[in-house]
C-alpha cells in the first residue's frame, strides 16, 4: 500500500484533480485494449504540466513507488497495465499542440494529444501527419512514440520513430531531458530519441515531441487482385516497387482470410476464392494500372478489380482490415509478427500445420502489410478458446517465428504479454545490453517494472 | 607501452598479419581526414573475421587497453585519431558483401567493406545502395554506420542509420551481439540499432550490418536558379516538396559562395551573381519545369537554367560542390551545422558578423542540403590561418548555433574536434544519460576513450 505521507507529497505537488486514490480511480486503469491487466493501480496520477510529470516522478523515485504511464490504453500487449503496487500516470491532461512549422515541416505537441486531433491540426494547416493507425480516435502522441507505434502510413512514411525529430523525456529520477529540435540531421551524440521510442515506459516519461510533416498526398488508386501463389506476390510486389514511387500499400490476403472475409461481407470480389489476393493502393494510377496490365500479361495476376469510387475503395479496405471477423468470432487472437518477406508464406504453412496439429478445430489466417514484411495471423479457437489455450497459440507460433529468425513483434510491442517470449526474437547478449541500460537510465527500477524485459 | 604478454596473446589471437607493432604500424592510423590526430597507436590490430574482433576486444578489455576502431579514415572530426596509449584495430580485413536478398530488398555486408563496393554490387544486380558521400571510393560501411554518414541521398533516402535494418556488434568485453535481421518492422525491446549507429565506436564495434535497398533510379533533372532573398528560397522549396515526390537535392548556396566559386571556375551562370542560387534536382523533369515556370511568375525565381546534357548538371554540381575553393583556398575550415530551415539565413547573418568582428580579412560563405535543414560554413583565414585562430572559428560559430538551438554537427560528428562543444547543442541532463548509457556498455572505458563525451 502507498503510504499516506506519500500521497500527501504527491497531492501537493499535482493538486487534488492530479491525483485519484480509491473510489476515485478509473476502472479503465486496469488494462490497456489487450485485457491482460487484472488490478488497480494504487492511484492515479494526472499532472498537466512538464513539470508536474517531474516533480511526481521525483517523489515516486525517492520512496520507490513504481509508476507505469498510461496514454490512451489502446495497447495490444498489455504495456500500460498496472501491477498491484503501482501508481498510474496519466498524460491525459498534457494535450495540445504547440506549434506548426510550414518552414520545418514539423510539428511540437504534448503526449497527451490525441493522434486525430494532431493529424486534423495538421491537415487544417495543409499538411499531413505522417502516423496513422486503427486507434487514432483515442490512441495519444505519447503512446505511438513509446510504442513506436506502425499502422497504415508505415510503407510510404515509416513507423512512428522515422517521423521524430525531437522528443522531451522525464528520467526515471525526475530529470527533465529535453531536446526538441527541427532538424533532420544531428550527430551529436548519442541518438537519445531512438532509446526512448518503442521502450513502452520503461526508460522514461515522454512528455513532448517533434513529429516531422508530409506534403498531403493527392487522390489515390486502389486496386484488387488474385494471384496463383505466393511467387506470383513477389513478383508483383518488385513490379510494384519498381514502377510505383507513391506506392502507399500492399497487403496480402492468403486464401483462407479472403474466403472468410468475403463470406462474412456478403459480398463477391472474386467468385472463386484465389490462393492469394492483394490489395494496393499508389499515388499514380495510370500507372498502377500499367503494372497490373503487364502482370495480367505475365500470368502474375489472374484477374483484378479497380476502384472506380471512394466507396468501392473502402470496401476493398473493409475485406482487408477484416472487422467483420472481429465480430464473427470472439475471443479471435491476432498475433503481429515479421519475417523476411520471402519466408512469409513459409511461416504460414508452418505455423498452420502446428497449430491445427494442437488445435484440430481452429480457424488459422494469415494476412500481412507484405512490403513491410509484416504478417498478422488470425486464430480462431473453437468456443472462443481459454486463456491457457490462447498462452498456447502464442508458443506455438511463436516458435515458428524463432526458428526462421523473425520478429515476435512487427508493430504492437512486448508488453507483458510477449515479455517471456522476447528471448525468441532477441539473444542473451541483446537481452543482457537492454538490461545494462536500463539498469543504467532507471537503477531503482520504478518506471514500468516487469515490461518489455523478461526477469533475469 | 602495451606489455609483450599483451602483445603475445594478440598475436596468438590474430596471427602475425592481424598484429602490427613498432615500424610495421603504417602512418596512415595517425589521424583520419580531419588532420587532429598527432600519435600512432602502440599497435594496428588487424583482425580477418568477426570472431578475432571479439578476441581482440576480449583481451584488450582483459588487460585495460584502449582500443579505437579504424574504418577507410575518412571522417572529419578525429573520430579514429589514437591516443598514445591505444591500438588501432581496422576493421580493413572484414570485407566483403555476404548477400543481396531481392525479395527483402537487402544487403548483409561485413564492416570493412568499401562504400563503392557496396554501391557497385548492388547496381549490378538492379538495385541501389542508398548511401553515397564523397568518400566512397576509401570509406567503410562500418564506419559510415558508427557516424550515421550523411552525404548525397539524405533528402531522398535519409541519413545511414534509415538505411539500416539489422547491425552485428562486438561490445567492449568482446560479447558478439548479432542481430542481422532483414525485416522493417521490429517491435522487441530497445532499438539497439540506433545506440550504436553514430556512436562513433565508443559503444561498439560494428562489424556486420544489414543495409536496405532501393530501386534503381531512373534519369533526372537538374536546374539551377537565382533568387532575389531567402524568402524566396523558402517559398521554392515549399513549391517543389508539394510538386516533386522525386525530389532528390534542393542546395543554396549564398552570394559570396556562388560569387567566388563562379570565379574560380571561370564560367558564367549567372552574370550578375544573385543573392542565392539553388540547385535542384527531381526525378520529374516535366513537373521541375512547371514548378521553375510557376517561380518565374510568381517573382520566387529570378532566373534558371536547366541543364540539357549530363555534362551541364555536372558544371552545376561542380559549383556546388565547390572543390576549386578546396583548391584556391588552403587550410580552409568548413563547418557542418544544422538549424530550423527558417533560421539558416538568421545564422548566416549572425555567424558572419560574429566572424568578421574577429577575423576581419575572413573569406566567410555558406552553402548547404537547406531541404535537410543543413548548413555549411566555408572560412578563409588570411595566410591560412593557425590551429588556434581555426579553433576561435568553430568557438565563435558554434557559439552563434548554441544561441539558436541549432546542432554543431549536421552530418561530421564530434570525434575529439568538436567534443568540448558537444555541451553547446546537448544539454547536461542528455549528457548524463549519454555517460550512464557509456558506463552501462561500456564499465572500463576501453572502446575509443575521450571520443564524443567531453570529460564530465
Amino acid at each position: 500500500m502507498l503510504s499516506e505521507h506519500v500521497l500527501e507529497e504527491l497531492r501537493a505537488a499535482l493538486g487534488p484533480r492530479g491525483c485519484l486514490t480509491g473510489a476515485e480511480v478509473p476502472e479503465a486503469t486496469r488494462s490497456d485494449a489487450s485485457r491482460t491487466g487484472r488490478t488497480l493501480p494504487q492511484a492515479l496520477l494526472r499532472p498537466a504540466t512538464v513539470e508536474e510529470v517531474s516533480q511526481a516522478m521525483a517523489i515516486c523515485h525517492r520512496h520507490g513507488v513504481p509508476v507505469v504511464p498510461q496514454g490512451g490504453m489502446t495497447g495490444l500487449a498489455g504495456g500500460a497495465n498496472p501491477g498491484p503496487a503501482a501508481v498510474a500516470l496519466s498524460l491525459a491532461r498534457l494535450t495540445g499542440v504547440e506549434e506548426i512549422d510550414h518552414e520545418a515541416m514539423a510539428m511540437v505537441l504534448r503526449a497527451g494529444t490525441v493522434l486525430e486531433v494532431a493529424q486534423k491540426a495538421a491537415e487544417a494547416e495543409g499538411l499531413l501527419f505522417p502516423i496513422d493507425l486503427g486507434a487514432r480516435g483515442s490512441c495519444q502522441i505519447g503512446g505511438n512514440i513509446a510504442t513506436n507505434a506502425g499502422g497504415l502510413r508505415v510503407l510510404r512514411d515509416g513507423m512512428t520513430r522515422d517521423n521524430l525529430l525531437g522528443i522531451e523525456v522525464i528520467l526515471a529520477d525526475g530529470t527533465v531531458l529535453s531536446r526538441l529540435t527541427k532538424v533532420v540531421k544531428d550527430n551529436t551524440g548519442y541518438d537519445l530519441r531512438h532509446l526512448f521510442a518503442g521502450s513502452e515506459g520503461t526508460l522514461g516519461i515522454i512528455t513532448r515531441a517533434v513529429i516531422r510533416l508530409r506534403p498531403l498526398p493527392g487522390p489515390r488508386a486502389t486496386v484488387l487482385a488474385a494471384l496463383p501463389d505466393f511467387a506470383a506476390v513477389l513478383r508483383l510486389l518488385a513490379l510494384a516497387r519498381k514502377s510505383l514511387p507513391g506506392l502507399s500499400a500492399f497487403e496480402a490476403m492468403w486464401a483462407d482470410y479472403f474466403a472468410l472475409n468475403q463470406r462474412l461481407l456478403g459480398q463477391t470480389f472474386f467468385a472463386d476464392p484465389p490462393p492469394f489476393a492483394v490489395l494496393m493502393e499508389a499515388d499514380e494510377g495510370a500507372a498502377l494500372e500499367a503494372v497490373l496490365e503487364e502482370a495480367l500479361v505475365e500470368g502474375i495476376v489472374s484477374d483484378a478489380l479497380l476502384a472506380r469510387s471512394m466507396a468501392e475503395a473502402r470496401r476493398f479496405w473493409d475485406l482487408r482490415e477484416g472487422h467483420a471477423m472481429d465480430a464473427a468470432l470472439p475471443g479471435l487472437i491476432n498475433l503481429d509478427v515479421s519475417l523476411a518477406v520471402g519466408q512469409l508464406d513459409d511461416f504460414a504453412t508452418a505455423c498452420r500445420q502446428a497449430l491445427l496439429a494442437r488445435f484440430a478445430q481452429a480457424h488459422v489466417s494469415f494476412f500481412g502489410h507484405i512490403a513491410d514484411s509484416n504478417l498478422h495471423v488470425a486464430v480462431a479457437l473453437p468456443g472462443g478458446g481459454t486463456e491457457a489455450e490462447a498462452h498456447q497459440v502464442d508458443d506455438i507460433a511463436y516458435g515458428v517465428v524463432r526458428d526462421l529468425g523473425g520478429s515476435i513483434s512487427a508493430e504492437h510491442g512486448i508488453g507483458n504479454l510477449k515479455r517471456d517470449w522476447l528471448g525468441h526474437s532477441r539473444s542473451p547478449a541483446e537481452l543482457a545490453a537492454m538490461r545494462a541500460v536500463k539498469a543504467a537510465l532507471d537503477p531503482k527500477g520504478v518506471l514500468n517494472p516487469g515490461k518489455v524485459l523478461p526477469t533475469g
